[in-house]
């Protein structure tokens, strides 16, 4: 009798602290894509979810938290585009489709490249884990470029390409993107972000099979 | 009498001032390079130099103001390759030896653009410079890359170039090669700042006549 309602107590409070956890997290994110990462307390969260300081200290210890929160789900969702790739598409096709996801996630978490080095200075967990994510995405990338790059590219041109240098640049160019639009005072919006996946695929074009 | 003696003192002073002024600003790059700007105070500054707080303030007030300083020789050497450019080459010779040039710049002050955002977000007077620069240059890099795309680029690909994406494309992976040797942990010396060079010919060689 007293396991069993206590056992009935527990899960819907348990289920009502998984909603408010990843709430909490998204109000969370749209302060960091508004003020960026720095200057966002532990106390501005709680008050813009209309808690107390308290009841946040459930959900998440600090600020980090938060972030290693939403860093997880990034992950998580980068991983499945390019590690455990569900598309059926190959070459140009498939690179296309991995950018298109890719800027929806920068818009998504704007906050993050502007101000990478300040933020992977300040937590450890999340730099390992940043370069960890940053070297199997260029990796993959890296190893889809090398499949495509022919014997033949190397003759026609001047400049020999390499994938390593391709997938780094490719890496670069999207990631920096957001920095680029932000530095010029532009509306970091999906269709603004989006504008990095043409020049990608212009700039990777003579080099891929159609 | 008295005018020709003042005259007399007052102009070795003046030769040992600007001698002096340059050289706390090479001084204050090596702090901002090792360790970051951000974290470098005035005092650290004036400590390094091997000098008093108020025989630093004859120089420079504020880091700022040593900011300021070191942004403008920047400047004026990057506006020199790219608007008022020495070079006599053209094509892929001509981007070789602005390219070159810059990683060379890149390498010298590499403090800047890992910590970009954090920086420009806190001083009004490099923000509105470094718009002004960036704009400059990738709008001359635009027309220089205007100048070498032809229709025949445009019916050759699946995906056409446009000189505007192009440029922005080859700032951000120029520029933010640095971030990425940093966030590696490697050691960012000229010839790993130099490995952007080939990787930004690759990608615009099919586009550049030779």
């Amino acid at each position: 009798m007293t396991l069993a309602s206590s056992g009935g107590a527990r899960r819907p409070r348990q289920r009502r602290s998984a909603i408010t956890r990843d709430r909490v997290a998204q109000v969370a994110l749209g302060l960091f894509n508004a003020q960026g990462y720095t200057p966002v307390t532990t106390n501005a969260i709680a008050e813009a979810c209309g808690i107390s300081t308290g009841s946040l200290y459930y959900h998440f210890r600090h600020r980090e938290d938060v972030l290693w929160y939403l860093f997880q789900r990034v992950e998580a969702r980068v991983r499945g585009l390019f590690i455990d790739s569900p598309f059926k598409d190959t070459g140009l096709a498939l690179l296309r489709r991995q950018l298109v996801a890719v800027a929806e996630i920068l818009t998504e978490y704007r906050f993050f490249f502007p101000d990478q080095t300040a933020i992977l200075r300040r937590d450890e967990r999340v730099a390992a884990a940043f370069l960890g994510l940053q070297t199997d995405v260029v990796g993959a990338m890296r190893g889809q470029l090398a499949g495509w790059l022919r014997p033949a590219h190397q003759g026609d041109r001047l400049v020999p390409p390499d994938a390593e240098g391709l997938a780094r640049a490719l890496w670069l160019m999207m990631t920096n993107w957001v920095t680029y639009l932000h530095s010029r005072g532009e509306s970091v919006e999906t269709a603004a972000v989006a504008g990095a996946v043409p020049v990608a695929l212009a700039l990777l074009d003579p080099y891929i099979p159609l």
